[in-house]
């Protein structure tokens, strides 16, 4: 897919990926509603396979490759949520998947992606070592790289998360993602462009990895250099592909500091029974640091993920 | 409501309660099933109001109380969720409620009722102080007493939860509960035995706290002596009603131990990204310890609560 894709990709998406997905529950919660002044509707990727949306966006990616390619396999480099999405996405469909992971990936991230039947290749913990290793394997094997975000069939599997929050709730006023690399910020700017153009798509950003927010005010592609965030998913920087769509379509992008991320997390925990990572809780941070702007309004907020280490909590 | 209630009383329950509760969701996880061998339905009580099933009772005392009656007030002594149960029922009704706390209840959990509109009144954290001062209150007020547990009114409130998880999943072979005072327990009993009674309900319980297994297998009332436990809802004794309840028409109680607990919690945490509070996890812990027992079995689990302390837990 060489060109943004339109209404009928994204519709084409959505049923594509239907059966190896869930349809996620939305969520609301009168104590955060009466704490934040605006009525709020959580969509919980948190619940989706593998934990995260990141299963959508690959499921649409494997299933969007011509058969004699898909019986090649696929592979990717990632030691997060993309890595299990890619490994699931390739056990449904009954072909192969190589995951390249950087040694001091988690062990229980590693074990994840080996209990869906993939092949695990190890790598020095740096994005030249990545690339490299995966291009070996590729080399090797013929599989199919699917990059993490910026891809345009990837991209459009993340924009189903937002078709789906759409339809259920009628008449939000604004859309809310986390931005790291943006496969699901555009995605979502996508869709709401498409559907409702009236809603505002807004982002919320970590200070400490604001590469999203740099690029967008100036209007140039600039990378993720350093970053330092909590929010350990939205470390890498923006796409030629994902930028594109968002400096086009997205209304705003807000930065948070660590100590806000961290208490919108433990409200969501504690008043809504619910487990998110570090980075779901960034939107709802920013809606938090500038409640005015959202006073009265129908917020939905896309809660990305929910796979934390239990045994490394900022609480 | 002096005799054991009969399945009209139930239903008026449910009927009265609904405007004051919400409607809690019946989570399924597949990696849970694959897990235990058996198909699990979680009736979601964390989710419920104050976090926890204590609502349902709570909302049916205060709403059956006759208007004059209602009209002075309702008390309770509790460190718990029955606490802020009795608060919330007495706020939304528009009338007092004075709740008697050890001064060792976490400032949290103060707060959490102070913020309710009720009235709380520390005492020393025994027992003898807790009844001592609460006949205080009571004699100065004229408040009406909503006992935890040990109270057709609560019982039958308690007993709504399964009744809307049968409503919402045929041909459950099982239904599990935690048991500690034994208000949800005896409820759930009831409910299947006059709506599904070819259902088998087990309890959980901690063995550090395993008063209701030892009353249940001698057939004695067997106080709850120096409990000590992790599931810190379970330390109570069973009551009288509750215990005729028990006995009558539960099937089983299984005991397991505090590392069971911590395991099925975080399980739970882990897989369902939902955040159960230990008390919660007890049932769960028990299916897992007995797993050919439960085998391809079609089982409901009633998630009792989610009130956890984020700074203090077993991981």
């Amino acid at each position: 897919m060489h060109s943004i894709p339109n209404l009928s990709t994204l519709q084409q998406a959505a049923q594509r990926i239907a059966p190896f997905i869930h349809r996620t529950p939305v969520l609301t919660c009168r104590g955060l509603d009466a704490l934040s002044g605006a009525r709020l509707f959580f969509k919980c990727e948190n619940f989706q396979k593998v934990g995260a949306f990141k299963m959508r966006g690959a499921t649409n990616a494997v299933l969007s490759l011509p058969e004699a390619e898909k019986q090649k396999g696929v592979a990717t480099h990632s030691s997060g949520n993309h890595a299990q999405a890619v490994a699931l996405a390739a056990k449904v469909n009954g072909i192969q998947a190589w995951i390249v992971m950087p040694e001091t990936a988690p062990a229980v991230k590693k074990a994840a992606v080996l209990g869906y039947g993939a092949e695990v290749i190890m790598c020095k913990p740096t994005l030249q070592a990545r690339e490299e290793t995966l291009a070996q394997v590729v080399a090797q094997t013929g599989a199919h790289f699917i990059h993490p975000y910026n891809d345009y069939r990837v991209i459009a599997g993340q924009a189903t998360a937002s078709m789906e929050l759409m339809e259920e709730v009628n008449e939000l006023d604004v859309i809310m993602t986390p931005v790291g690399g943006g496969g699901l910020l555009s995605g979502t700017a996508l869709a709401v462009h498409y559907l409702a153009p009236h809603i505002s798509v807004i982002a919320g950003e970590p200070r400490g990895a604001d590469d999203a927010w740099q690029s967008f005010t100036s209007g140039k592609l600039v990378p993720s250099l350093k970053p330092n965030t909590i929010a350990d998913g939205l470390l890498t920087s923006l796409g030629e592909k994902t930028f594109g769509i968002i400096r086009q379509y997205v209304q705003d992008i807000i930065r948070v500091e660590e100590e806000e991320i961290k208490a919108a997390m433990r409200l969501v925990w504690e008043r809504m029974k619910v487990i998110i990572e570090p980075s779901s809780a960034v939107p709802f941070a920013a809606l938090l640091q500038q409640k005015q702007r959202f006073a009265g309004k129908k917020v939905g907020i896309i809660f990305s993920g929910g796979n934390v280490d239990l045994g490394k909590l900022p609480f």
